[in-house]
């Protein structure tokens, strides 16, 4: 059982010299942002022009969100019993999925969808492909990705990165295709219900390349700076093992049996 | 850079024949229960007598406690978010720690402190040790380890624990100290503050030969089955991400400022 | 946003009073296995007659298979960087996935669909249906799940379970289709390739009647003794941070770049 | 059993606005950069004059350092199992600790234990305590914190941190005191012995006065984006659970034992 060479085309190591891709880490600590160096160490290039300040502008919209959503609950919950900062770290991280930050690669999915069905299309056959599947998703009653928030109605995050996006000449055909179906939602449901942070996200992420493989890990990347000021307040500042438990809970179960 | 052989002394694997401390897999299959198979992986020895049975009821007693301990509430808040079975028993897991479990190794290093002070001791002076410990404790207002629990005043794996330990005639000099130790507390303190169940378990632990650093790995072993099967009740029953979220939170840091 | 009550049907939780689906505790722990108890929580159940004898024995044939697994290697590496016992079993479970112990899901998945395609089918319209599967894999040059190992011709946990489940006469229609299955291999392949042991245990899982979501879960908790064994050894026995690097790597990517 | 409020000084949630310690998410969205707002997050304030600069460097220092270190085996090893990005994240996380990325904070200690044995005393006093701890090291032939490196001679990332350091104005007491161990150490040893990388970030760390509790965090935090990139390249360049097994490995336990 032989073991082939460890392949990488990432990260050359020789001694006193570290180059990604091909930069040497030296000129990217000088020259380069984290987000840079991150949009880099994702697509195997430095992002041009002003891909990188987008890139990072999306990055700290996502870097807190309070103590509320799972990712934080469980961080915190698995802090109060002791763990170190990377065993709560990771168990924050474990709970980022489909139902939490997943919102993104939906989005992703679903653009790249309408995309593909509309290839030769103009604008008017897009907005009948939209109808078309908007009308699919409420007639089975299911949430639309990229749309709704569960406390926002008008989400800070999401103005600011369509406005940064614009001024930057950065939104393109992705973000186009989401406001597109944001005006046929509302024309569909006759509610209005924005795009909100996570449809952005993805759009923007489609529209700078990013493959959508890497929506997840986005999200992650860089909710981690706010997970890791949750759990060092929890570890610094509160009573342990304190009482996160839910309100309260019922048993609905089968009864009292014997064990002969 | 030269690996060196990767060398252990627990598992010999060779073409067709699968040997645990040198006794082949088909004999444990056969012979040997799983809890005793655990304690040959612990201890390097099978148990004797009737010690696997014990260490099985051990086991047992840890199996599950319902929804409310940290483990769980981070398991199913993972699960809750789209986590595959090994993410969320991975988050459940890591919340596991000195404040939640972790009472059974403390219990075990408290005794083990107490047999080295009173090595040659009688009873008496064994009891005049405790007293000074246990005054050491109440004075600085902290926990005894192996005492009190939230929820049980009369916990019914304790009791069955000692009852079985004395029956199995397993029952040793560290579950005595225990018991010693109960006694001096009710004395000091005047309120019947009975041992609890990680206590018992840890004593009789010691009094198995286990060592203390593996305390916390026999409560996450035993407590896994108990984590599944919450995490397949959550993914098989409940809604997506449900509302887990702690009662209220309140924001108590510093007011709005301006970035100029 | 009001939290509903948090609701199980696993386990009630009293003052002094524990009882998994409606049996106590401490009947568990005195007349119960382990393995016996796990599968009472996984199923909702107690085994019934031999059931959960031929349970222990397929968990006990997955406690440990040695260094080489994936579990067990980034179990050690998270050791040997000074983890605690709980974070290097996480990355240890972390890495119990489709392509490790995964093939016991594959191929409860594969005979659920053999046995949905010949519902009503004699044991003649059976082999032909297995005929066309196996045809269908071997020319998509893919890997039946369930058969072949990288190192045992004649697993002798395979063989140990199969003859046991025969001995308690558990061996029900899932074992009889692989076994068929095995038989249609020989003869479209010319080669013998046996049922392996994740073969076996997936059959044996739905001769149990242990719904196929389970099967992850199974060999995870299985699993645990063995990882948690060698992750001490590691952290009692060994030199911090030895090398454990593979043996050597290469950089395939672009060269040199400067940035201007 | 009733739950206190979850209560936060980090960020403020209401409907539609969303502030971390005080600015609104739009303001650092816009006029902050990421590393900015990681050190918002852990320290509370935004960082003034270059001391942002300085950080971001500090963090794409630690972005990625090729296949070998065991962050990126483990999370190679759970990836390669079939594992999604996150699972296999955590794994990467929960194998950096004391012995990989820990060195940054034991400089710290060992930085700030010198500085407090020295409060009052001028620069020959504190060579004379370096000495005396230096010595103490040697002696026990413990290495020194924060000094050597398995493969680099002379670090690029150390030259560039300190170099920028100065060029920024920012290279503080804790920085003179860790080139005055390296003088001490050269002078006692008789070999070259350069600050290390971790040295260099320790104590550039404790110059911009984050708390050492934070030095595995931001040393996750900077190298997850590394991490990320290595675990897509295994899942989509890779063959499925491709060897990485170590390259030999020898049983060294007990011979074979009968089961009677």
């Amino acid at each position: 059982m032989k073991n082939k060479p460890w392949e990488t085309k990432i990260t050359e190591i020789q001694e006193n010299e570290i180059r990604i891709h091909g930069y040497t880490i030296e000129d990217l600590m000088e020259k380069k942002s984290f987000a840079e160096t991150a949009f880099l160490l994702f697509t195997g290039k430095l992002p041009d022009g002003n891909e990188g300040k987008l890139f990072k502008s999306m990055m700290v919209a996502c870097a807190d969100h309070g103590v509320t959503p799972p990712s934080t609950l469980a961080a915190l919950t698995a802090a109060s019993t002791g763990s170190p900062m990377n065993g709560a770290l990771a168990a924050g991280i474990l709970s980022i999925n489909e139902f939490h930050g997943g919102a993104i690669e939906n989005t992703m999915k679903f653009l790249i969808q309408l995309k593909e069905r509309s290839m030769e299309g103009d604008e008017s056959e897009l907005r009948t492909i939209a109808d078309d599947i908007v009308k699919n998703y409420t007639q089975q009653n299911m949430r639309l990705p990229g749309f709704g928030h569960r406390i926002h109605t008008k989400d800070p995050r999401t103005v600011k990165l369509l406005m940064l996006a614009k001024e930057l000449e950065l939104s393109g055909t992705y973000v186009d295709s989401l406001l597109l179906v944001q005006d046929v939602l509302s024309s569909v449901t006759g509610k209005s219900i924005p795009v909100n942070v996570d449809g952005a996200l993805g759009a923007l992420l489609l529209d700078l390349a990013v493959p959508h493989e890497y929506a997840n890990a986005f999200f992650i990347m860089s909710r981690v700076p706010g997970l890791i000021a949750h759990i060092f307040e929890e570890q610094t500042m509160q009573k342990k093992m304190r009482r996160i438990d839910p309100v309260n809970h019922i048993y609905t179960g089968e009864g009292p049996k014997a064990l002969l």
